[in-house]
């Protein structure tokens, strides 16, 4: 860890606490009269104010006390985009106690595994997700309660969860006023998981301190304010929707939940955009694909005025921003982050000055770049032996990152401490370049390159361009061992009907000698009927490289 | 103080400091290509780039260190708004010193004394402001070294100071690359005196984290972003120049410095506004009244595009900011702090749900409130006895204050506790109501109020409407202890010509009554040539009590 270096003493309040009670009780005294809409799982809007959210949290305090939560409990939430997992966003943390995430989209024997790992006292349920709570119910028996989210009498809502309490009864029977203890900056607010796919999820254990600068973050680096209408499709189970509920309330903005929602819901989803004037949204490119193309097929997109629309986890094609801007006068914003990030940590921002020099088709190709790191994020890129690579726009480096709203740790994870330097980054597995600006391009994910030779070959890229070849239909590239350069390129490839004849390795490779080195080739190019595959429909490497793994045993050179 | 309660162990990296060096880094490596302006003594404009800037920070850093300045020492600046003091606010405070900012509008006794109490090891120091630092140095001889900030060469510039450095010789020596030191947050970066008007000046020694968390907030405030261009009117030495030079980096913004200015000079300085396209300005309401009227002169006033104009200090006049929206497309926000408070901790803006609700006349009539508290900031308005006033926008109460940039003691004064309240607040001195929507309205100084009764009456309110009444030039009134009411309003008038025999106390009295409650009606009012006025043409109420501090003995009821 770095030395820190005291200086002169100051006489500023640097006692007072940076933590996210004092978001909600700012908004409750400035934004009371602001407009929260939630749709309801009928389709209809529900409408109340700040004012009577903050009564809500409060009820919703004093109700989790007086079931015997404490200040240090987790608390579990398996729960959708709906009003009342805002009112828990801060009702919850602001007793003490740790808003646990629990992301649904996981295995049910994922999910127990997490449930065991953070032991949550209780667990708030959305009625529609009573099944997927009864499966880890099963898994994990110290749970000592569950709370049900629904309109319903408790006495309709048929459940083995024991026992069960309803939201809304215990808010009404609670005390609206909640006198919220003064935490710690360095408390934990909330936790998430990561979804890895190789070994078990880790732990991020977010502190009120990392929530309230993130927060802070998002404002600055979305331009956040008092005018805006902020729209959660981000779902809140992913790394606390982004943040975006704490950042809204910071600024007073309008807000609007779509509660449960698929793609099958575009219609409505995007009805409530233009009805309630949306101005900010956060979700996948995925999502804003589908969205997108929904519009295009409408005789009449709507215009949404300009509204930014922050979107990350992988990047958004060139053809859907500039569809965004032309077709629905919406602004694509590129950012970038992880679980262990909160997330936003990066975020693709105009440059005046860049704007002046770059051609138009250039400032449209900047906008699919990452963007460029947020104040108090440190970032560096480093080569295979840890040395930093030059910001130049070329070469790539693993990212690494450091800044207050980033993990220093994974919550007791022994083994984990590898993901993690010396002098404090957070190894974040992604591999990028850096240009001169501090704009940042993801090529590859560290486990997807191929190291040979104290080099990095891009396995992603060498499957695009063999993939570019016409008689080809699918590639995969993987890294075999290999004795004298560590790791080799093998290429697996179904080739088109009927061009088996005409194909060799050689075609492959001189086809990609356009555009890599030679040293770049793979070895060995495989022609397969099939390339094996996860239950998602991605290349499953792992069982790939297991089953190729031999494939350069003996050979000493390429 | 509050206790603090500690929850459950959080991940995040809580030990990242949050140092101003931080904010030059960040501008630094994503922001070099941006322009500063900077108007020379000659009335020309200087102009580099961010990344030229942080060179010759960086420079300034290794010179400060090469005369042996280290961390914790304090380095006095006595200088205009200049590009040096620009680089000096993120190159003093980077190596680890403080940046003690040297008011020159004080007296030199004044200035002697905050030096003395400081003890800087080097002031560094405008050409233009030598003669100053000579007065100063007579009377504070522990200075090891004065660096001074001119164009010319140092064997033509006149001094008794000794030794002298130029600030330029100073940085061609120097290094470009500086290794910042990883600060502790709560290290003091800056120092400010107050300029009170009874006792010794007191310093406030802002931390890194102050600092940074105070220029977040003006961001979120104001709606900082990289496409603004800020003026820095308000003068360095007052409050760091209100933390607009760090916030304005912070964001990337293009910088503007006026150098050393006068009111005399309005047409060049609003030339500059125009031509640098400013977008955002600070300062005192004086001068931006000047400047109004500067532009009511002209036969095409400019258009300043909706520039946002930050005032504090006193309110600006309805009229005036009507003005600006009116004849210069510009928006006057009012701000409200304090040297104390670093200082915006209230600030003037819309809310969209009452800007709904509000009539034309209301809402104009709103801007003229200091606005609503900044997230973070803890406000009570409290009465005589201490207990919170209702939020009715009409009870007064004293404005108590805490948050994490607001002052938690003065440093090394001795008897100044009692400014401070035993959970924390600092006692800001002001009066003024808080409405339910939680816009402050400040009434009156604390030491202006008469204290009768166990209320207070506002000698403000009382001079504005008897000076209302047509045969009146000017009045004062101020509070007379009394045995049984503790104080009691005595009232000073001065008579136009011509008007004194029909003139007299119950006349003044029957006036009042119009809009005043009997027992807040002066006792006595007494006509007199003239009122004792201080130096700067202020009522010097301290000699007018003095003078009348017998008025009311023996006297046992109103």
């Amino acid at each position: 860890m770095r030395e820190i270096i005291k200086g002169f003493q100051a006489t500023s309040q640097d006692d007072y606490q940076l933590n996210v009670t004092n978001i909600i009780k700012h908004a409750a005294r400035n934004y009371g009269g602001q407009e929260i809409a939630a749709r309801r799982p009928d389709g209809t809007m529900f409408r109340y104010t700040y004012r009577e959210a903050y009564e809500r949290m409060q009820r919703l305090a004093n109700a989790l006390k007086g079931l015997g939560a404490t200040v240090g409990d987790r608390i579990g939430i398996l729960a959708w985009n709906t009003r009342e997992t805002y009112e828990i966003f801060f009702g919850v943390p602001g007793t003490g106690s740790v808003m646990l995430l629990l992301n649904l989209r996981l295995l049910p024997q994922q999910l127990s595994w997490v449930v065991n790992h953070s032991s949550p006292r209780f667990i708030i349920v959305d009625e529609s997700l009573i099944p997927l709570a009864e499966e880890i119910a099963a898994e994990s028996q110290k749970v000592e309660g569950y709370i049900i989210i629904t309109d319903k009498d408790m006495r309709d809502i048929k459940t083995k969860l024991r026992p069960v309490y309803s939201y809304e009864a215990l808010l009404d029977g609670a005390e609206p006023q909640f006198n919220w203890p003064n935490l710690d900056e360095k408390s934990a607010y909330g936790a998430c998981y990561t979804t890895g796919t190789t070994g078990r999820p880790k732990g991020v254990y977010y502190s009120h301190r990392n929530v309230f600068l993130h927060s802070s973050n998002l404002i600055i680096r979305l331009g956040m304010g008092i005018t805006d209408c902020s729209y959660q499709i981000t779902p809140i189970f992913h790394i606390m929707g982004w943040c975006f509920p704490q950042a809204s309330t910071m600024v007073g903005a309008k807000l609007v939940y779509p509660g449960k929602y698929s793609l099958d819901e575009l219609e409505a989803l995007s009805r409530i955009m233009v009805q309630e004037k949306v101005s900010l949204a956060n979700g996948a490119p995925a999502f804003f694909l589908a969205l997108l193309q929904y519009f295009r097929t409408l005789k009449e997109p709507p215009n949404l005025g300009g509204a930014r629309l922050l979107m990350g986890g992988s990047e958004p094609p060139l053809d859907m921003i500039k569809g965004y801007h032309d077709l629905v006068n919406a602004e694509v914003i590129h950012a970038y982050g992880a679980t262990e990030t909160t997330p936003v940590i990066s975020c693709n921002r105009p440059k005046p000055w860049l704007d002046r020099k770059l051609s138009e088709p250039d400032r449209w190709d900047l906008k699919r770049k990452q963007g460029y790191f947020s104040v108090m994020i440190d970032v560096k890129a480093v080569d295979l032996r840890g040395n930093e690579v030059p910001h130049d726009g070329k070469t790539p480096g693993e990212i690494l990152l450091r800044g207050p709203w980033v993990t220093g740790a994974y919550y007791d994870a022994p083994g984990s401490e590898a993901q993690f330097t010396e002098d404090g980054y957070w190894r974040s597995g992604d591999i990028g370049t850096l240009d001169p600006e501090g704009f940042l391009k993801i090529t590859d994910r560290l486990k997807d390159v191929i190291k040979s030779g104290g080099e990095w070959i891009s396995s992603v890229d060498l499957e695009n361009a063999i993939i570019a070849h016409p008689s080809v239909v699918e590639a995969a590239v993987v890294g075999v061992p290999h004795a004298k350069w560590e790791e080799r390129p093998l290429a697996l490839v179904v080739l088109r009907e009927g061009s088996a004849e005409k194909m060799n390795a050689d075609e492959i490779r001189s086809h990609l000698s356009k555009t890599f080195a030679k040293w770049q080739l793979p070895d060995k190019v495989l022609f397969v009927k099939s390339i094996p595959k996860t239950s998602v429909g991605k290349y499953d490497k792992k069982v790939i490289r297991e089953q190729y793994k031999d494939a350069y045993t003996g050979v000493q050179s390429r």
